[in-house]
């Protein structure tokens, strides 16, 4: 199953080529663990496989991840000019999003975050509008996250970053005060069920293909997407902000509703279900609606399902793994925090993989290898 | 006394138009404090306009700081080939550098440290030997400065970053767990000593003007530098790695001396002295060695010293502020510590300005303002 790593390659962003000295990092940094021990702490060896490194305080656990958006901005800057709005609010957003879902899947709470502007010219920060839209839009998606922003590094690269672009990510620091809500592939567990917290839109991976294929489209970015309830285009759509699930860990968590793990569906699509390490398969029985935007990429794309699910959220936000006996209370809890879940499967023993059920997929445990 | 940006603005990075913006980041940053309530937190609102934020956990103090390292590793890419060497193990280390010695500035004890590197093209992390160099110059600075590693973000950037080179940058995570090491600029009393440990080079700042003044010298980066005790280019020799100072603050703590502040001179030169906001002058009696690239620079340049010491470390890369009765005691633990420091000078009460003597230059308070 490499359909959805040949996608890739063909626009730009080769995951083959990268690997090799991703995994070297890994071991290397892997070594460095033995230093926390200096400072009273211990690392939770198993977060290293995780979305956010976890390091043991003794009487609390502390959480971090760098993340960064990717080359989403660059739609905001195709469409904003024609409809009169920047989207540095969107896109500020989704830069938070990109780093607080991944905080919340290891069950922290965000505590503070720090920004990372990087431009390529003094100019992009001179627009006084879009820097008013990224600055507001970051402050209201970290409160929105119950999140400190604490500053931040910007700063200009000429000559190593496009004059007319901005690299923006950041770091965040959670904490899991309560040892008990922590959340690890390794608790998963056969008879679980899956819930799964809906998308909106593409969220923030895929962006390179979307980005190609509005150049198939008849009219680019402007391009009504079929099915969208305000008869947007195209590029419009895709900037859709992420929601933002730590709230919804949160008021699980604050209910006593004892999770299992929590997985941020990102790149590899569906495939991300099966993040855990043990050998359980995750049997999909219902599915959630796709998003108009990613119906109208797939179809233009010509991928079949496979590769569609393989690759895009396809509807799927976030997934939480919770004991069967939890789920229904579970779901009562998120439609009551504005976060209606889908109860979409169970857990089994089994090889790892992911059966999509409605679809008649498999994947394989061969086609993720994140850790 | 605008020279240093007039300088900075001729080689491409404004200083002057980037303020406004970062201006409202900072105000909107500022309103999100109230957050950390909800995790029986409080900022150190104080901490803002230091070099690293500090919350307040009750029974402790944690810091954290996202930095990126700038444009130095475009010199790597020049001189690396005729030399033989790619020079990432240096870049590496200086990049974990520019990070971790914003943190320890706050007194904060090193915990761990999430990297963020993201690329023009997948090619640029195919080549071996460039990787192995920064996973290993990465994992070692990290030790050095007593740091666990904890991963981070590798991307691709196609179309904003350029094809042939990276940006690097992370984010490190810190504790104060006695909270009398906490350092501010609020603590710098009149009496106070002022202690400088020796800069070896250019360090991470200046690298923009750095690279122009390459253009001028009769053989580019290959141009000796006089005064290098081994005869290296000035390519070379501006790739010398920044020393971790945060091991110097370490030793300072455990054997009980009572530092009231800290400063990574960075950009903005000596003027950084004075970053605290209290009214007081800091008269600097002694100077370092002016390290042999940054001579080179400035004459070449054509800078006074004026600018020079506004905007280049000139020989000084960290200096500290201690009650007058402890200096001579800092001096012999950094001596027994590996890191000699020069008793440089005095804090008085009087208007907020550096007075350097043996040069007889003033920087007034007017000419610092970065909180």
């Amino acid at each position: 199953m490499s359909h959805a790593r040949d996608g890739y390659a063909n626009a730009g962003v080769d995951y083959g080529v990268i690997d090799p000295g991703k995994l070297l990092a890994q071991r290397t940094a892997a070594e460095t663990a033995s230093e926390l021990a200096a400072r009273g702490a211990s690392e939770l060896v198993e977060s290293r496989g995780e979305s956010a490194y976890v390091v043991d305080l003794g009487d609390r656990y502390l959480a971090t991840v760098t993340e960064a958006l990717g080359t989403k901005n660059l739609v905001a800057d195709a469409v904003g000019p024609a409809l009169g709005r920047s989207f540095y609010d969107a896109i500020a957003h989704d830069t938070v999003a990109t780093i607080v879902n991944d905080l919340v899947t290891v069950g922290a709470r965000p505590l503070c975050l720090t920004a990372y502007w990087g431009a390529g010219s003094s100019e992009w920060f001179a627009d006084e509008r879009r820097m008013a839209d990224l600055a507001r839009g970051w402050g209201a998606a970290c409160k929105e996250a119950r999140c400190a922003w604490g500053g931040g590094e910007t700063q200009v690269l000429k000559g190593m970053i496009a004059p007319s672009t901005v690299v923006l990510g950041g770091s965040a620091v959670g904490m899991i005060a309560k040892k008990g809500e922590l959340l690890l592939g390794s608790r998963v567990a056969a008879g679980d069920r899956i819930l799964i917290a809906p998308a909106v839109g593409i969220h923030t991976n895929g962006l390179t293909l979307a980005r190609k294929i509005a150049e198939f489209l008849p009219e680019g970015y402007s391009t009504s997407v079929p099915g969208d309830p305000r008869g947007r285009g195209f590029g419009e759509a895709l900037l859709d902000p992420t929601p933002l699930y730590g709230r919804l860990v949160e008021a699980l968590h604050d209910e006593g509703v004892e999770l299992h793990y929590a997985v941020h569906v990102t790149g590899h699509g569906w495939r991300k279900l099966m993040r855990s390490n043990l050998e359980l398969s995750y049997i999909v029985e219902t599915m959630p609606a796709v998003p108009p935007v990613l119906a109208q990429l797939v179809e233009v794309a010509g991928l079949g399902a496979e590769e569609a699910y393989g690759t895009f959220n396809m509807g799927a936000g976030f997934a939480l793994f919770v004991p069967a006996s939890l789920a229904a209370r579970a779901v009562e809890i998120g439609q009551r925090h504005g976060f209606p879940l889908l109860d979409a499967g169970r857990v089994e023993t089994g090889p790892r993989r992911v059966v999509l059920e409605p679809l008649g997929l498999i994947y394989e445990g061969t086609t993720l290898a994140i850790r």
